[in-house]
């Protein structure tokens, strides 16, 4: 059990409605699912799957390079995002980690699994939407990494760095988005303690206009994390990336697992990320159907999180039956009980197509009818 | 670079010899490619590559459970082994790590970064045909981990173990196989040390009868390393598991990122072990092969080391010559100046079909007439 969303399989064993019958709203993929471009590079792939991969997705980290308008060295490809939240900490060991609340759950377990011995949370409220404040979260890394001396040495030949903070720009599960000049202050904060900031933009592509991906080369301690699983649908094949100032990548590679990125995710990534049709279908397609979502919720008077991703965080009183109904009726939303600074009452859907999200709502307007 | 074989991608960008048209033999991969069967069920799964993986591939790890007569939870599948190989230093924490030389040159990297503080090299003979000693490794495990306090603690909250001692089996570069009795010698010195046995059985298919996959659950220090990429041909997509005792597992499982196994490796892999077909004929196909690359080798009075695996080392006085005259007619073999206790006259060549065989071995016979 991981906890996370977007498991169709246990839904399945648990419901015995069969996986392809079960519409997942528990999971934030885009409803228009994966690019022709990128399935007909992986159709083209598949002969040479008796081949290795690229050692390190070489080929796709200079399509990469190009696309971010960074040097190539400040790529590093991973077996999605999950590789790179992993390998960030174990690599540069933080002694400390800060991470908000609420916000995805694996940082502050891959930060603990890595040995840091402290993760901090930053509590984000419900009433400001759950925003972070710049201000506020420069504060906290001050105080996470005050000034002093600059690292430390660990256990045997391995060094430690001072800190590493998280920000998940769109968050999840909130999909609230911090302005690139905010995330560029914190940035800049977090280069004066010599504390690491990740920046996990997985849902950016629903964004535009709101990446920091090309600043890494300024700032050695910005590390931009990115994915290709959510915006063009390769969740099942696994590809995202790590964009960071090239002399932090040299030290992160020095932990990097070889072959991790298969070869169909290779290709398929390639492909994708060049398909400018796709984008731009994908967001004006989204951009109409959050709009329709967010008529229904407001008809409904179900409170919401504005959001500038592709979900939705609801409250609902009565969320773990709302949920549970649903499930039966082979729907899956994500209860939001093990999010830090959460609690029973929040769930998290995705935006999907709009004969999706008309069941979604129907199916909700009607449980909530049958329980009030 | 990972100085591995199999980088027909790199080689394509050095020679100008399209990918496609690269005969490799620096790979050691069933020349029979992907079963039909995997093939099948990897494009049957295509449609469902906008949903996550199994987050434990779990339905996959319940064939192997079967297919190993183990329980499901002594199983854990990664990334091709190379996640496992990296995975299991970094749960286990070995304070000292013993490695044959020569082997698989990760199992040292795994440690070194997982902080194990020594390294400890057991030296195999050419004379020997670089056989290992069941006597002598237990004697080495035993000099390696010497009786005493049991674990002691590490930095921070993390318990380090005594020490890990890995055993490649059948062990490539050589193919040399240790017979299934001494294995299991050696796993019970290593018990009594309270050191970890990691026994990669990579290329084991090759060999029926040799694994010691059904001994984990009366061992708690024999930890089994299994591959799909090899046999089955799966390189492409990356497949793997860890087969130890659940109690260990159980600890593994603290450090394991979710996701990482692909859903088309998922089906691929459960698709393929249970392809008895496919099996015997690659089995068959295997020891034609073998007794015709074995007489061409004979003939051309090349010395090789006998193999009970799919592929060869040779010694030539001139061999990075021969490979780089290879390599200019677009057919890789794979240098081992980089394997420990080797040096620049030996080259490990992966045995393929007839016809691909029968071009590697002339041209090694004019080229070799041609230095001479």
């Amino acid at each position: 059990m991981t906890g996370h969303g977007g498991n169709i399989y246990e839904a399945s064993r648990r419901s015995g409605i069969p996986e392809e019958d079960i519409l997942d709203f528990s999971a934030s993929i885009n409803p228009l699912g994966v690019p022709k471009s990128a399935a007909d590079a992986m159709r083209a792939a598949v002969d040479s799957l008796c081949h290795y991969p690229e050692p390190y997705a070489e080929g796709l980290s200079a399509h990469l390079a190009r696309l971010f308008k960074v040097s190539v060295d400040s790529i590093i490809c991973g077996n999605g995002s999950a590789e790179l939240i992993y390998l960030l900490p174990r690599a540069l060991k933080p002694a400390r980690a800060l991470v908000p609340e609420p916000t995805f759950s694996e940082y502050a377990r891959a930060c603990t699994a890595s040995g840091a011995s402290d993760v901090i949370g930053h509590r984000l409220k419900w009433e400001d939407n759950f925003d972070i404040s710049a201000e506020a979260f420069a504060k906290a890394i001050i105080e996470a990494c005050p000034s002093g001396n600059h690292g430390r040495k660990g256990a045997g030949r391995q060094s430690q760095s001072r800190g590493m903070a998280f920000l998940c720009n769109p968050n999840n599960p909130t999909g609230r988005l911090v302005p690139r000049k905010d995330v560029l202050a914190i940035a800049e904060a977090a280069r004066q303690q010599a504390c690491y900031l990740v920046v996990d933009e997985a849902f950016i592509d629903f964004c535009p206009g709101g990446s920091v991906v090309k600043e890494v080369e300024k700032n050695p301690y910005l590390i931009v994390i990115r994915s290709m699983t959510k915006f063009y649908a390769l969740s099942g094949l696994r590809i995202g990336c790590a964009v960071l100032h090239p002399e932090v990548s040299h030290k992160v590679r020095e932990f990097k697992e070889p072959w991790t990125v298969n070869t169909l995710a290779q290709r398929a990534a390639a492909a994708a990320i060049g398909d400018a049709p796709f984008r731009k279908a994908s967001l004006r397609a989204m951009a109409a159907e959050k709009s329709f979502v967010e008529r229904q919720l407001r008809r409904m008077g179900i409170s919401f999180v504005p959001s500038k991703a592709n979900y939705y965080l609801l409250w609902l009183e009565r969320a773990p039956e709302v949920r549970a109904a649903l499930e039966k009726r082979g729907i899956l939303v994500r209860g939001c009980a093990n999010f830090a600074g959460l609690g029973p009452r929040f769930l998290r859907i995705a935006v999907r197509s709009r004969q999706e999200n008309t069941i979604l709502m129907e199916e909700m307007g009607k449980i909530c009818a049958h329980l009030s």
